[in-house]
């Protein structure tokens, strides 16, 4: 295959907001089941969100809840905190790095290049696991969506993109995907660049990015994947700014819990399939 | 192919909703010339509205700069007015029947089996056009989706459905598609049978159904097309209603004005080869 290696070297679990974190946990569970053996820390950065105070209180709840040990909240509000040492000693000993959602700029502009985001890059690379929700899953890929048209966003120059935390490539990531009525977002995406896997994170739902790049679906909602690999003709390249595109030919695809997709391979996997690949320990 | 034959013996207009009125009238001008020769009169059925009285005005004033010898005003409340000679009269001698939005099921529920909607399909066969926006395009189908749930459709059970007005076979239409984001709506229905092409019309945008089933998109925004043909696996038939549905494989196009699709064939039309096809009077 031809397509940018997909992979991330922990593991990563990207959610597309409105996760449950007061019932049964189904989501956060298995984000806390990934930890690395022996390591039951957990640091929350709500660093894209403008209400921290508000949300990291149910997350330390929830995780305490699921056998943290410690749960360190981070708010990490300016570019001088995302420097601080005690912040980084705090994500060197966590095993679980979870970014809440609110705005994934503030997450790019305050962590960009920071001693706090080289450290949990390290933590990803030495097997724990990174979690996300919203605009902590959109902000997770190499390049990031962070606005887009309200309704219609497929016209030219329709979404604004920038790099995003780098710790996955080869994907870009939407989240409350259906509940927004997201589809046209990753189409004009799609329309600009069909290398790149469109990720579109229903809310209460979210993939596991395992090794090697198998996405495996959990939670209770639908993640929707659209590859722009065969795209036969678009006329994005002719258009003015602003302008309706056209696009014939993208494939469209619905995960449910336990299905699962091949990003490299761009092969769809039933809950066996899927299976038999994570067994094998791919 | 195998498709059922999508076909309608005059030309249809399916458009998505609030199409401009006021202004330059793109769509609503397509509508107007597309009437027979010789008959430039226009009845409007603003029997899906609940507001007959606050739209009516704005059609009759549109067809009437369009150049409109008389435009009939046909509110058709209930059954018995779907039956009166005098309406069937104002039908049979119109060359342009257009239908207003509002509610589907008022549309089939109040003219279905009724004398006035057995002469709009007399005028169809006679060469009318026969258009309708939001409501009135969903209802143009021979199956016409009357209800969905409101973020997620894409579970089993979803989306609601039931006879539409019969005017063309072969494919689905939903409106104001991506203004209230309906993806899941036609994903939903594919999944149900792929046999039919799913026809997503935005705002201000439409398709002209022409005969053997060539769809030409008009107006200034997007006609998504979901085409389930191809679907490779879904596990809806084993799921318990209410439970969402996986999807594997479907494709998507989407069409701006000037674009086109041949629907028996599944093939996407650029601009060249649908005015090809046209000029063939295929």
């Amino acid at each position: 295959m031809t397509s940018p290696p997909c992979s991330a070297s922990g593991p990563l679990v990207a959610i597309g907001g409105a996760e449950d974190r007061k019932s049964d946990l189904e989501i956060l569970k298995r984000v806390f089941a990934l930890a690395p053996e022996g390591n039951l820390e957990v640091a929350v950065i709500a660093t894209a969100s403008s209400i921290p105070d508000q949300i990291l209180p149910d997350y330390e709840a929830a995780f305490e809840r699921l056998g943290a040990s410690h749960v360190h909240l981070l708010g990490i509000r300016d570019r001088r905190q995302a420097a601080e040492n005690e912040t980084v000693r705090l994500i060197e000993q966590s095993g679980v790095i979870f970014f809440t959602g609110g705005d994934q700029l503030r997450l790019t502009n305050i962590l960009g290049g920071s001693p706090v985001l080289n450290a949990i890059r390290k933590r990803l690379d030495s097997g724990a696991v990174v979690a996300g929700t919203s605009a902590g899953a959109a902000a997770m890929p190499g390049t990031m969506i962070y606005n887009g048209a309200a309704t219609d966003a497929l016209r030219k120059g329709g979404v604004n993109m920038t790099f995003g935390l780098g710790f996955v490539d080869g994907l870009i990531i939407d989240s409350h995907f259906l509940e927004r009525g997201r589809l046209t977002r990753l189409m004009e995406v799609g329309a600009t660049n069909p290398e790149y896997l469109g990720v579109g994170l229903g809310e209460d739902a979210g993939v596991i990015i395992h090794p090697h790049g198998i996405l495996e679906a959990i939670g209770s909602g639908h993640v929707i994947l659209i590859d722009s690999r065969d795209l036969a003709s678009s006329n994005i390249a002719d258009l003015s700014m602003g302008e309706p595109v056209a696009i014939e030919n993208m494939i469209l695809h619905a995960m449910v819990s336990s299905h699962g997709f091949d990003v490299e391979a761009r092969r769809y996997l039933v809950p066996h399939e899927l299976g038999a690949i994570l067994a094998e320990g791919r």
